[in-house]
């Protein structure tokens, strides 16, 4: 039994594992990049879509009459074996690649060809039958192929994504409609300011969700456009003037996505435009979780001597010394989640700009944030939705006690009593530690009766829904000679 | 005559000089931060912004009977002087200021203000008259105030970006039609790849540039959907339920932006998401135009012993001691754009995150980096347009020398003569110094006509174009015999 | 009168205002580039080290026999007037500019000269008396003049920022002395933790700023390594073997910066890593300082609804809309500032990653970028200083309340009752909103006496300056028969 | 035989494998944190930091009499055979984590507390004999714990990085000898300038090399202060007064680093400017290779077309379409290496930025960005010396006539004939495609031993080393009436 066959390429010849599907190409790629020890198979979604990108090329140069029966027919069963998840182990180059994609290119070609080979019965490595690049990859090139692949992965990943953002949304609506009946003091600039419900602030979350979605659903439009056809440059040297056409046909069928061909090929393969589009609206998201997880630490601050207006859900045991403390684990792993994707955002920005003439050859590290994000930021969708915000309760006496010892809440008078009278009314509610409703009782400004209208709960947080009658009879009186 | 004038405010009475038409707020302001010693008056668009949506407020308030006839003439008639240009060297506030932009606020209340009473017969100051907050700011927040104006600035700024990045793509185009003869080599990866014009090469920067127009403009739209009404925290406190849709109308006219309201005004006056998605598309473009810019410079290095496929014009002399040394320095100077845009982007990232609950204390950052990415991109696109695509000329003899002595058109015979066969005719060119075309005929790969019909210039270049018979008919022989 | 003077350059001839310092190569790239619209007249430190370089070169080549006695005299004379504040109206070129710096050194050069020609009786633009590149940057380039330039002027810039970061370090520990009495909780995650004195958090502050301080005078020392001598690209070529010794000891006295020239000058010349790494120092000051500006906010916030713990001084009204509204507003520019640091951090970044081979074309974005970085940092801790700092109160009621209602007190006796027991003793604390106190001497896991002992203010704060017998004398009987 | 054991903690009740050496907490934090799939497990390092910490503190515990002989000698031989690589696959928690590290450090307490009871001759889980708080986590928090492992986890890291930066330096040193004597022209701004050798050119990166280490050596120095003895904010709550001490000297022993505890624990336990700091350096080190590995690619760049005056030695193939291209694989790796490094820095500092009161909740992600950073630049280097620079070699024909070639040449004539008369020789050269030596005989400017002279290869590359006497006898006469 032979442990090993002989492959050979441009520098020379190598033994490569008997058993093993890919090739000499893969070997040196794989002993060649040896920097994160993460392999293009933790991504399966990537390696589902050069098999399909490879089904098509073998579809559409079939058609044409390039690609023999029998060979197209091995190509297209092994696509098939392995976008249904067999042989993910043997794409086993380094995440992290020189080379433009090349090696995992290659590292599909060799796999495919392998199988395909032993599907029409010969051993692998008899390449006389099948050809890792004369026939898998006909008509072909890394510049297109590979880009292409990111982009159908990448759709992928926005599907996943957007269903756990969904998921999340969700969450965050159930809360609104629960808490929507929760009267509580707005804060801008951390200092009190005037009210609202913590249902709204909920649901602020929620549509925030909402829009980052369809930002997202837009970006993906535009990654659906790709350049499969252009070989290497983008003049399509080497592929048939109907090529094209009928990969994408056939393309589109495989991966059931609305897939087009760019109009330029040549700018469409050195251009990364939509991925650093793509890559700023993750960013956007990751803005977005930040900022309701740091709302939700801070609401949640306590529970005696922080904010305390609610409770997120106890996960585990906060602190190895101090006993019963409990801590926003979740809400800080999803702040974290956010950091990395700045960090993969950043990283994506520079390999683009580091394109250089017709090609760029930074690709495989844009793919790899572009995944880590993805996978990062779906994952912290469905946690925080599930083992946080489903489980949030609220302290309806600590949020209404704020609301009503709240000082702004004389901002609801302005248009009674005038911007001037209600500061002195403030300065001196502050400096004396009583309310906005004695200070103005005590100065006779309104009367108890016109106070109670003016500071009903519905209209503080909704006043359009109100018709102010007061402010619709005649305008308000500026108390304009009211001194400081 | 009096040199000062007495205003007071929360914390008390101070002098203003006399002749100034801001007042106590923007002179605490103005004291108080002294830091970039670059005051919102630099951006005559947030100035014009400002007085629109005060002319559009107490348009609104003066409709449902809330502002008289008489103050709401003053404070529309003001407006219209800020808009036209007048008064802004009144705008003294630093535009890296604390507060959310209150300052700036306060600033533009008090200009129209004092111009509005000396419109009305009165003297600056005299607001028992004319009110800064009472009337000019009558149903508004800086919370919805300053963030409506960003906008309407932004659109703008967008507005004169979109007209240089069109002065710089129809001078790529005229470059691409004028260079359309040209062969040259393409190169991926630094490394000579296969053939193409130069024309294609400035094309693909035309249409770089025609797409990233096409997202600026999408993200133009998200912009324009503005929170006036929200006041403080979006819930409409000390507005008239009809006052949004009344303020809207108005400013839809006195601007020409086709604005809108947002749905959910508490989301939207917290929310960042639109100044994070229109800084990455800011970004998007600076990824381009530094990609383009290094391809510039790569093109036209030399004079002799770099590319030297093109020559940039001369601009000046380059060096204080390189006698005739003449540098790229309008790409550089494009390149440096860029990196401050890439900068600029990160400092909105870090403000847009930074928000806390219902308002974003940090958007005085965010529109300061953004109106300089605005400006500095604007002034780029034209002067790169200007004063140096529109000189650039190319060395024919040099272009086609390059291509034809490329190993890498060997690629361009893989459909003859399989790709095994091609790999040891390149290295054997490689190796002895000869060309292509010398090893396949001495190897008699393929007959001299053949090598013509298959390197014709116009199949190198837009191979679909031309039908490839030889394809047609039959699956290229794989040699696979071929050895290394 | 002639209001022109002709001057010529590599490209021809062109008419300079008569009465300008500058010449033909300024003009020209003062048309060449308008992108900011901020001059070099915006950094004095910049054109006072661009001075003290050209008359520590003229004294250097005086003194080695190549600039005649008088040429001499006058270029220093020149060069001192403009170190004292003269003609920096005629440093008119964009910060922004291609040409690596050239542009500002050849309009120092004219500048210089044309000075220099009139304290020789000539007049301006009489070259042949006087030349701007033949005797003013004599032995000189741009590669090694700006870059030294650069760094003198940073260093002056280290000097005023670790003043003002000594004058906010200041405020803090006098802060840290007045707040040394008053107990409270500390925090970590936002969740109440074990006790501290607010004196301890302030002094915090105080030592974190001392602490970047000793890093950035370590990152000047970096930045003191010129290259001056190294002309073009490090060779020194057209210099005197002399020459770079002799500039240095003039620069040294001139400037009385302890310079020293760099060991490999072809090195130094193309090499931005120290201005890398002094940016990620003026980043990690960024950094603390936002961090402290966050803390501030959030002890401040209230006042009622809030942590509430701190007062920060009143600057200026907070709001349009909410009467007598006080927002954290130096705090808040700080953290600006921060973001901008961030941002101009990044700028460095790309700007040094793009110099290719034996020099980096973008030094002037990376000067812009770090001026503006010292500039605000240096505004803004004398600004937090005197605005914030001073003037902050404490309120002790509020800080001794929240410290003994806390849970967190439990952790304190650990040692005398285990953690698992502590944690029974949390939870039920917390479920019934009891003290710790009382729970432990309900449960009598400790007597009253040994309680008071535990909780003394002194051993929660500075445990270690207590001698604590129990602990001393026998290991803690672990109650691990205490369910949860 | 059972499955599962029972254990419990603040939220109840839960089975855990019983085969496991985790617990509770440790399968809690399991299912909380599903995000990267990556666990603690991969950073063998901090595992290794981690039970280094554990046993220097149970010897610390037990010389104060606080922790038992025989419990010590438990934790002590369990801490001992996790150091030596035992157990490391219990370590199961994911790298991004929530809670500041407290499930890492809960993971740490609960495997080693498992496997001393074991050694006691107990069951895993029979807590009531050896406490995974109590005793393994004795006198400790997560808060001095975790931040003290990173520490040392960091410095193994630096260790490492060190020993692959010199592995670079030396190929890059000897690069410089071997191609000491290959003059060539050196490029400003991609532009050709005045001469050197491709030594100098190496040299250069060598040195550069060395510097950035000298920068990581002293981050390093920072790294080494640690806050052992802080517990939970800094005031060692719960520990013994000598604990913090006695703790130092055991780890310093243990760990072989020269260690030291921060003298202000507070700031210490809250304050994450030295990571900033350290990760600052790393970014400078990527900014170097980035840079370095972007020349190497112009410099190969070619074969025939590029400016091909170095040859990369061949990886891999490289291209699937362009037969016998091959790539930059190696530089392009290690650009892609430096873009990754720049987006964990950012992510580091937005972690720093986010730290709250008395601790920073994020420096798990600091931690994981730190890892990955080390990991990747430490493998890039190796790569890069091994696979790249060891294999490069010249093409001297190429060089010589580049530079022979090259117009810049006339700047050594500088000194001669002037700034002037050089740029019109320069002019004309360039504009006739003639040589500056043919021009300047032409015009008689030198003759042509003094030609010779002046362009001895030795003066343009060392002009130093060589006494001119010319430039010392007497001042160039400057040919001030030439015209341009």
């Amino acid at each position: 039994m032979t442990l090993f066959r002989t492959e050979h390429d441009l520098l020379g010849y190598r033994e490569v594992p008997a058993d093993v599907y890919y090739g000499v190409h893969t070997l040196r790629a794989k002993e060649n990049f040896q920097i994160s020890g993460i392999t293009v198979s933790t991504y399966p979604e990537l390696i589902f879509s050069l098999a399909a990108v490879k089904q098509a090329a073998a579809e559409a140069n079939h058609a044409l009459g390039l690609l023999p029966e029998q060979k197209y027919q091995a190509i297209a069963a092994a696509c098939e074996e392995v976008r249904k998840g067999a042989l993910h182990d043997q794409f086993v180059v380094d995440v992290i690649q020189g080379g433009a994609g090349t090696s995992t290119n290659m590292n599909a070609n060799e796999v495919i060809c392998n199988r395909a080979l032993e599907i029409l019965g010969h051993q692998k490595g008899e390449y006389q039958y099948l050809h890792p690049n004369e026939d898998v990859n006909m008509a072909q090139s890394t510049n297109d192929v590979y880009p292409t692949a990111i982009r159908i992965a990448t759709c992928l990943g926005v599907h996943r994504l957007l269903q756990a953002m969904d998921h999340l949304r969700a969450e965050f609506a159930a809360k609104a409609v629960e808490f929507a009946g929760l009267l509580k003091i707005g804060r801008t600039q951390l200092q009190d300011a005037v009210p609202m419900t913590l249902g709204q602030e909920f649901s602020t979350y929620a549509l925030m969700l909402e829009e980052d979605m369809e930002r997202l659903r837009r970006a993906e439009l535009l990654i659906r456009e790709i350049n499969l056809g252009a070989t290497a440059i983008g003049t399509g040297i080497t592929s048939h003037p109907a090529y094209a056409a009928k990969a994408l046909a056939a393309l589109r069928t495989i991966t059931g996505i609305d897939l087009s061909t760019a109009p330029n090929l040549i700018e469409a393969t050195q251009d990364c435009g939509d991925f650093v589009q793509l890559s700023g609206v993750l960013k956007r998201i990751a803005v977005k979780l930040s900022k309701i997880c740091n709302d939700l630490r801070l609401l949640s601050s306590g529970p005696r001597a922080g904010f305390g207006e609610i409770n997120l859900p106890a996960m585990q045991a906060g602190s190895s010394i101090m006993p019963g403390k409990v801590n926003p684990v979740i809400p800080e792993v999803v702040n974290q989640i956010a950091f990395e994707v700045f960090g993969n955002d950043l990283t994506v920005t520079f390999a683009a700009e580091g394109g250089q003439l017709q090609l760029n050859a930074f690709e495989p590290i844009i793919a790899s944030a572009l995944f880590r994000s993805f996978k990062y930021l779906t994952n912290g969708c469905d946690t925080l939705a599930e083992l946080c915000i489903k489980g949030i309760t609220a302290n309806p006496a600590k949020l209404l006690a704020n609301m009503e010892n709240s000082i702004a809440l004389v901002t609801a008078l302005n248009p009674y009593i005038g911007y001037e009278a209600a500061t002195s009314v403030a300065s001196e509610a502050y400096a004396n530690g009583t309310s906005v409703r004695e200070v103005v009782l005590a100065r006779k400004l309104m009367t108890p009766v016109q106070l109670d209208q003016a500071l009903r709960h519905e209209v503080l947080t909704q006043p359009w829904a109100y018709n102010i009658e007061h402010l619709t009879s005649e305008p308000p009186a500026t108390p304009s000679t009211e001194k400081l």
